[in-house]
């Protein structure tokens, strides 16, 4: 397990190296091995997002404990509050959140381009006002490479240009093309030797420009490449045929990572399709409003009829919150606005999906992912969760 | 260690029994221990309170962690929600809270006391509506008795009425006999063999009434007693000063509760006036608002000065939050209104009086809790929280 970017004969090591163990037989999928300063990472993995350096209602140690390896935390709002430099004294992230394992810092792309009229776009950069006080910031690619830098995480993301869906084929060009150059800035800003830069792949839903993308960022030589612009409003079978023709263009040997993607079925498909790493909001925000995955699909915990079901939430799952609560006190929790009925479902669902991706990796493994597709569906309801990003 | 009432020799045993292991030399204060049916409890003790059937941000694991021995929740809240029938129907209130050490419920007297215009006392009980939904509802001895069955705990207290502070004589002596008589009634209506009920004091700071109240109460033999109505605007000198002729009028052999009361200092000045027990929603409730206890008195997280403040919130702590998170970071959790936040701090306040009663008992022990009592003194300063009930 390499502690740090280390010189091996000479040659530098990259910071974060990924070891393809696997190709599935049947399908695109992989099994993997991401190694980084702390740590190795078995892929596919799913990634908590701790947007504000706490992964929302969890502690460090449940999260240890339900088996998460790397987080993903939030380059744009940490440089809000409580500001990259205090965290860079603190020793960086890890160590500001007590956090020991790899992590991975999103470019705060998304949501400089979510904030709509606050924000106003030129070559240079953005321009944009705070979504808590107004205070007028420029995010440029430089300027987000140091605050990466400062943060400290194990794998940082470019700065880049996410459109919304639907698009015209003009803008997605546009902002396709200019997250390239600002690719190429990035990774001449960037020089932090433990840290890894990734790529992100941008063109919305137009095959030309998502191929563009795709071959002009392999060229720079990421490494490790996203697929960003998803899961941001279209269908989700047209989500899935961008994968089908940009997933092949990235290179084998470094992992790809499907961004703001988390819903069971969707990972699945991912999966099936070759990416390596996943992150969403969606288990922890649902959670907090009391829903929760379980093998039949989603449960709304404030539900009448749990009033004295006393069985858990989910009787397949093992996580502490099944051990030992039922959902009668769950739902009783709630209805109280108690602060443990969150923490509560917040365990019990991120620990459905990494349990679901301990079971796809085993899928991949013993060639029967197809499989293990077919009976998830069985019992399964997709298409019950709105998208979410965070 | 008794695991509910057993018949001994044909005689049946109390639910609770309390073992007087030492009295103090220099002092009123005792060290005993508590058995009851869920495991015995080493006093002097102080409970964490649970309002809701769940101590609020923590999970049963947590408590067990800080080293937390019985808690306390609220008769008047579970009847309303979830409704004392549903927690029977779950097996009682350890089983649907997940807490398997002992409980003690309080009446509910002070909270239907605590409603003004929204109850009507008569000698049959009180009228009152929900705070909830205005709903209407009676509370009499025997109702209350019957709620307390259903829910389980441990320890079960009378139905009290509680007057607040200032109030006239005329009236604290007709709320102290009314207690007593209601005392009678519970006491009738109680028949549950694995829970014992406790007497509560009045009288306010009326020595005559208290000494009354008392000597009434002691006559009825119940397994324990609290001195109640304190803890409610009076002065600290003044509670203290009740104590001192209040608590020597309560059996010797049988364990004594000071409601309400738990600060560090009162805490401190209860044990050395022989009080066994101690609940109170300060710690957790503070906690929430970012305010803390250390040594060196209290700690406002949210202070600016905290920004950049590497360090633990307690040098002399070695709870989780203290182990493994700095100020910075807990003042950032506040500052950005993330759950971890304000768990960190319950945890740490929380652990913090449990721990001051541990070097408590030590001090008993030791028979030094004068010096103790000077110690503490000598770093901390007291009268800085307001006086809390739930
Ligand atoms: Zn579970
Ligand atoms: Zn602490």
């Amino acid at each position: 397990m390499p502690c740090s970017s280390s010189n091996l004969g000479g040659k530098l090591l990259p910071a974060v190296t990924f070891e393809l163990l696997k190709e599935s037989t049947e399908s695109k999928a992989r099994l993997g091995k991401l190694h980084t300063p702390h740590g190795t990472v078995d892929t596919p993995v799913f990634m908590p997002v701790g947007t504000q350096a706490t992964v929302k209602a969890m502690s460090p140690r449940e999260l240890e404990e339900i088996g998460a390896r790397i987080i993903l935390s939030n380059t744009y709002h940490l440089y809000l509050r409580p500001g990259h430099t205090l965290i860079q004294e603190a020793g960086g992230l890890h160590k500001f959140m007590a956090w020991s394992g790899p992590i991975l810092t999103d470019s705060g792309g998304f949501q400089v381009f979510s904030l709509g009229d606050l924000r106003k776009i030129t070559e240079e950069g953005v321009e944009f006002r705070s979504h808590i006080d107004g205070s007028k910031h420029l995010f440029t690619p430089e300027k987000v490479m140091e605050i990466e830098m400062a943060l400290g995480p194990d794998i940082a993301m470019v700065f880049d240009e996410c459109v919304s869906y639907p698009t015209t084929y003009e803008y997605a060009k546009e902002a396709m093309e200019r997250t390239t150059r600002w690719a190429e800035r990035c990774l001449k800003a960037h020089h932090k030797e433990d840290q890894a830069l990734f790529a992100i792949v941008q063109g919305s839903s137009f095959r030309e420009l998502r191929e563009k993308s795709a071959r002009d960022l392999v060229s720079l030589d990421f490494p490790g490449y996203a697929v960003g612009g998803l899961s941001v409003g279209e269908p989700k079978p047209l989500m899935y045929e961008v994968l089908d023709y940009t997933v092949p263009l990235l290179p084998l040997h470094k992992p790809r990572y499907l961004m703001g993607v988390g819903s069971p079925d969707c990972v699945i498909e991912g999966v099936l399709r070759g990416i390596d790493m996943f992150d969403c909001v969606l288990p922890t925000r649902i959670a907090r409003n009391g829903t929760v995955f379980t093998k039949l699909g989603k449960l709304v915990i404030r539900n009448a009829k749990y009033k004295n079901d006393f069985t858990p939430l989910d009787h397949h799952c093992d996580c502490y919150t099944c051990r030992t609560f039922t959902r009668a006190y769950i739902r009783h929790l709630f209805n109280v606005n108690e602060i443990l009925g969150l923490r509560l479902t917040t365990i019990h669902n991120l620990h459905f999906l990494l349990e679901l991706m301990r079971n796809i990796r085993k899928a991949i493994a013993a060639d029967s992912l197809s499989e293990f597709r077919e009976e998830f569906y069985r019992y399964y309801e997709p298409e019950q969760f709105g998208q979410n990003k965070n």
